[in-house]
């Protein structure tokens, strides 16, 4: 059986519905079944219940968006760097394999040759390499947790989309809001990114972080482009000036803009579609969803 | 009732002695009474036994040192900066004015003006201002989770010591170890500390941050002098080379050496006497001990 923690929420859910389409054994749990933050609650359960597999799809990202996170850090720090931390000791105890869904916001930019960030660079967007906003701040620190724990992924997710309603899903975003952002960054199809982690089990990949985004990366107003092209959207979308302009009239927090390296992934048979593909092949879709 | 949380420790115990020898109403509290660190238990405590002041005595200091914070990470940060935060939540809901104790040890060194470091100086020896020790840099966001607190006192002790046999006494570190690291520091005589935290509350101090350090500083050397000079110890002091003979030999995370400004306290009246006189009356108190 499989375990997802956090299975109410975008992330959670799609798990859910991969496990349900492909008709794998699987248990969903939101922290209302059962306090899984505590420590003995948790061993209790695992002890129960036995899991072959474990996956942490909770934790603490801000509604509406990452800025919630800087006057609820306690709130922020336990979910997203103590939880995985319980999660490991308990796991290992276990001898459970697991898999923790961290992020791609741990970075900014690009490297300084010119390729996106590794699995081996060291996060320039945290506590440890400021500026970073709260909440990329707590994700480096989950992962620093993690550091060597046994049979555990670090799977990074960065910018999730696919074809769904959810306030979420970064197409809707770009969508909604009444001005955008013009950056570059690696992003995951949602759906793809839970069939890979799953894969990473069925496959025997190795243990140890993995930069889960589609191939290559994407500049917003590509998106918008592609928007058009594919019949999603004729709304002239607005953007703002420049990245002081978006923090003077839009944000509270610094947001990670970044570019991922994938190879990793690839090379392990867990890599995700060229980026281009993933995204006109979720507009396409939604398209269908919004003419009758 | 004055509620006193890590009431086990040898901080917690030293609020015990002195609400004890003060005939002070007190409840001291351990983890293994009631698990504090649960917010919902926290809750009905409180709400059930309506402390007049809380202090927050509780905290994860590594056993036998800092150094043992590096690979316990996770409780680390929940003891020192989720717990913070939840205590911060619950005593704002029932409206208790309390106390938690920080630590100085967020800076390193002395300001470029060669005045010790102030409240107002953002640390430097903190996760966002690096290196640190994982300790130093879960202090420090324990303090950002604490910015703005209703009537809330953030108490900085730094390296405590008395004339107790406690092996986290410095006096009786100096005593134990093989070899002494030479470094400024400004120092907490820890049973002067507990006085005037309290007074905190009796005297109508404002909130906020404290150094509660003895005024001053010392040397490591000064104190071994006073301890000749006190006749506690004939031993021939051995030292490491300097700081990187000591990171070589001895230590895993790097070390806080740093003096404090403690005017803020002095000028609110609840300063703590010349560091020089608090060390040299604790060891006259040991040397009463070890002589018959």
């Amino acid at each position: 059986m499989i375990l997802i923690l956090g299975s109410a929420g975008y992330l959670g859910s799609t798990f859910v519905n991969h496990c349900e389409r492909n008709a794998m054994e699987f248990v969903g749990l939101s922290r209302s079944d059962v306090d899984y933050t505590n420590r003995d609650s948790l061993f209790s359960f695992l002890q129960e219940n036995q899991p072959k597999i474990l996956i942490n799809a909770a934790g603490y990202t801000g509604k509406p968006n990452v800025d919630a996170c800087e006057s609820d850090k306690a709130n922020c720090l336990m979910g997203n760097a103590v939880f995985p931390g319980i999660l490991r000791e308990v796991c290992e105890d276990l001898r459970i394999p697991w898999g923790h869904v961290s992020s791609g916001c741990i970075y900014s930019g690009r490297r300084s040759d010119g390729r996106g960030w590794t699995e081996e660079d060291p996060p320039n967007f945290s506590f440890r390499s400021p500026p970073c906003s709260f909440y990329s701040g707590t994700k480096a620190l989950g992962e620093e947790i993690l550091d060597g724990a046994e049979s555990c992924f670090v799977w990074r997710l960065r910018i999730p989309f696919n074809d769904k309603a959810s306030p979420r899903n970064y197409l809707r975003k770009l969508l909604n809001y009444e001005h955008l952002l013009e950056a570059e960054n690696s992003i995951s199809h949602l759906d793809e990114f839970v069939e890979k982690c799953l894969g990473c089990f069925s496959k025997e990949v190795e243990p140890g972080i993995y930069n889960m985004t589609n191939q290559g990366s994407i500049f917003t107003s590509q998106v918008t482009t592609w928007m058009k092209e594919e019949g999603v959207s004729n709304k002239q979308f607005s953007y703002f000036q420049d990245e002081t302009d978006f923090m003077h009239r839009a944000a509270i927090a610094h947001r990670s803009n970044c570019v991922l390296d994938s190879t990793k992934a690839v090379n392990a048979g867990v890599g995700m579609r060229p980026v281009e593909e993933a995204v006109r092949e979720s507009l396409r879709h939604m398209k269908l969803e919004v003419t009758p």
